[in-house]
């Protein structure tokens, strides 16, 4: 019991953590829950629910699976449903349709093959990689929708009623998802991958700044004794590696501000790619950074310079100084392409 | 037309290049299409839809939803699966029963009340950074469980039978998927990771051979004239970029890895996060490489150790010799990585 109070504790301290840092998030949690609530209306109101009947479910399903973070992930992800459910929806109806036409005994073999042949053919297609990065819950809705249409429509004789139906709870859905995260305290992915770009900026200009401290105070001690406050404070040190591992988060976001329309300062067709291209050349530099980075750490734990030092004057002057060149190229690189890429987003 | 056409080539193209690639994912296709085949069989035989009705939609959708390229993906779905749907169900049941005992008018608000409160909670908890990593489609199962069984019981007496043959048809799918995806032609998540670990080392260590053949061309030119090959070939000193921006993918591997059950020389539970670690340490080694590539193509570009040289002697020895450090340190630091890790993994 002591070890499962303080389990209990640890998950809460860590929502609160969660909560404190980005309460947008208790915010989406709540729009999620009210979404829901809202759509299933369908089945509680009598009106409603007569004209969708079991639909309705779809309804429910749709809120569900499209309702993301951001409003672009919301808006891509309703749109590859909607599309993917229209076209397999008229694709399976087509489908039952031939099937329909063959007879009793050749209808289910008919069908079988056609949910094997689109399915394989879908499935592959998800490989592709444009599709896989933009498209891929939309070639699954796809298959989802042809499937159960084709098939389904073998027991119901009213195929075009359910399509019909369902098309229109999920249309609702999506709506509802789309709507709810638009005008309900919005989060962009734009602003987000603005932010982060801007933040991935100022991690490395900090980076060089506390890195020329932090180099000058080691070796040439007590000549920058005033600098203190930067050597304790690693973080800054290793912010790098934040900006290293940041693209498939960059991937995801440029490919949900490209739905969003225009918002804040930001038109519809704002240039994202050059966003993209800013990250690219950050996690160049954040390389150079790791490079930097490493060599500090190792004047430390070596005494890489003084133990040179000691076998001959012209050596110990010799490593000093392409110790220095390697930084100052390593620095150089570094600084320049920071000032690059400012240059090119102002 | 004629676009159309190209279009259409081009595609076709593509698709063929992909096949000839890795054959491994025209047959996952062929396993899709299988077992969505089979699946239908719920609605095409007598016995099978007499007992389940219209929940066989749900063995169908499990089958879409779960089945993955690797085994490990494919068992890390449909446990998660399996589990929320469990778990959602009893609790939906549960509020079910609650808010019928409050009569006709309050059973509506309560269960909207209950869907209210669980979604919320539950979307919360997707943003942990450990359940976002394993569960985040569990999580999402059970938010849809739970709010497909608890309302649509409002319409359904038989909330029980329902919720029963949904589990059912979900563990067949679930299980029909698993079952194909590991006696038929497996792809295994873990075989996967194993060789692209390998294949990372390989690439680092291409772009040390290399690399040290193409320096040496440019600084002593004519003196290691038959070594053109590599120079020629840029794709080997352009190969570290592969390997820098692996972490997402190997984060992928790691979790779908750990699902998968012994095969071949692996055992149930292989150490894989120190695959994880070799990759980490392999992404610092494709940084320096990023750094060593860079000094490659500027001293190219500006002539760098030429001009240096133009202004004295002493500077241009300095620099020469500076550079060399330079390079010395880098390759240094890269080649023991690369040696450490090698003796760790073998």
């Amino acid at each position: 019991p002591k070890v499962v109070k303080k389990k209990v504790l640890d998950i809460l301290r860590l929502a609160k953590e969660i909560a404190q840092d980005d309460p947008r998030k208790v915010i989406h949690s709540l729009k999620v829950g009210l979404s829901i609530s809202m759509v299933s209306l369908f089945y509680y109101y009598q009106p409603l629910y007569d004209s969708f009947g079991l639909s309705a479910m779809w309804a429910v399903m749709t809120v569900v699976l499209v309702f993301e973070y951001t409003v672009g992930a919301t808006l891509a992800r309703g749109l590859n449903r909607t599309v993917a459910t229209l076209g397999a929806g008229a694709l399976g109806i087509g489908a039952h349709h031939i099937a329909s036409l063959s007879g009793a005994t050749a209808e289910p073999i008919l069908i079988g093959a056609f949910v094997f042949v689109i399915a394989a053919i879908a499935s592959f297609i998800r490989f592709f990689p444009k599709v896989m990065a933009r498209y891929d819950y939309g070639m699954m809705i796809f298959i989802l929708t042809f499937s159960l249409i084709s098939v389904s429509g073998f027991r119901d004789e009213q195929v075009l009623k359910m399509a019909h139906q369902r098309l229109s709870a999920i249309s609702i859905g999506g709506l509802a998802c789309v709507v709810i995260s638009i005008f309900v305290r919005p989060v962009w992915a734009g602003d987000e991958f603005h932010h982060s770009t801007a933040n991935k900026l100022e991690i490395l200009g900090d980076f060089l700044e506390a890195f020329v401290f932090e180099y000058f105070k080691i070796s040439k001690e007590g000549k920058f004794e005033d600098n203190k406050g930067y050597s304790k404070d690693k973080s800054v040190l290793e912010g790098y590696k934040k900006v290293l591992n940041s693209k498939s988060s960059d991937e995801a976001l440029v490919n949900f501000a490209r739905w969003e329309p225009g918002h804040g300062k930001f038109k519809f067709r704002h240039p994202w790619n050059l966003y993209f291209r800013i990250g690219t050349f950050s996690r160049q530099c954040a390389c150079r950074m790791e490079a930097l980075h490493a060599h500090l750490s190792s004047d430390i734990q070596d005494g890489h310079i003084e133990s040179l030092g000691k076998q001959t004057p012209l050596n110990g002057m010799l490593a000093a100084e392409s110790s220095n060149h390697l930084l100052d190229t390593l620095f150089t690189q570094a600084a320049r392409q920071l000032e690059y890429f400012k240059g090119n987003s102002a």
